[in-house]
């Protein structure tokens, strides 16, 4: 896949994966240690009454399934920026998640020839089909 | 520290970190195993010229600093979401990061009286003074 193959309107899902209680604490105890994210008293104590994955896990979680697609990855060039990331619900322990991918926009470079900047907007999704969190990302994708 | 602590116009700097070439390599082959991250020959191939770090380490770390630096750490019921994630420079093995913060809205929520809706900016900068990467996060606090 390269950049022309990306137009905007091309959706793509990904596999699922579930995300368990042994693997949010870890995370956040080194990357988002809050009470809610690795206490489970404090987190039953909570608005969220109990632990609450890290919205960043989530995010890694949804990214490594979108890598793992394999739709832009081979033509992947990094990133410049991502835009409008909502946690809509709380990611608890078993969810299993998955994601919808939509490209919005796509534009070849008009300063370097080889490469071009599609953004893809992501749907993360529960197992039940609710929507916990979404954001869209730019990525610069190689042109053939 | 509350909601009524952090009107707009606060800032805040945390302390610094370097960012070790181990490190980056063991956060992207989990989360971000794209080749300029973890393939050593393949990065100095790249525009990049060289390994760099993921732009989620990147972001992990400003964070981690600024959960650290204390300011709403207390206050935190967690967040809605962030906006306009930038990456602006490469972030490279030994760069030494910080951060600084502004409180740049302020708003008590018209639903729960115990909470407000604080959005801070954060600019990452190296030692050099450069700004690696921005972002806005939108975080729930507090009240008295």
């Amino acid at each position: 896949m390269a950049f022309e193959d990306l137009p905007v309107g091309v959706t793509f899902t990904t596999e699922a994966q579930a995300i368990g209680l042994q693997e949010i604490l870890d995370f956040a105890r080194i990357w988002d240690p809050q009470p809610f994210h690795i206490d489970a008293e404090a987190a039953a104590a909570s608005p969220f009454g109990g632990i609450i994955a890290s919205g960043f896990h989530t995010m890694l979680v949804a990214f490594v399934l979108t890598l793992r697609a394999g739709v832009w990855t081979d033509a992947s060039m990094g990133s410049p920026g991502m835009d409008e990331i909502r946690w809509l619900q709380p990611v608890r322990p078993d969810d299993v998640l998955h994601v919808r991918a939509e490209v919005v926009s796509s534009k070849a470079s008009t300063s370097k020839p080889d490469r071009g900047f599609t953004v893809i907007r992501y749907d993360v999704h529960r197992a039940d089909g609710v929507k916990v969190m979404t954001y869209s990302a730019t990525h610069i994708l190689r042109r053939r």
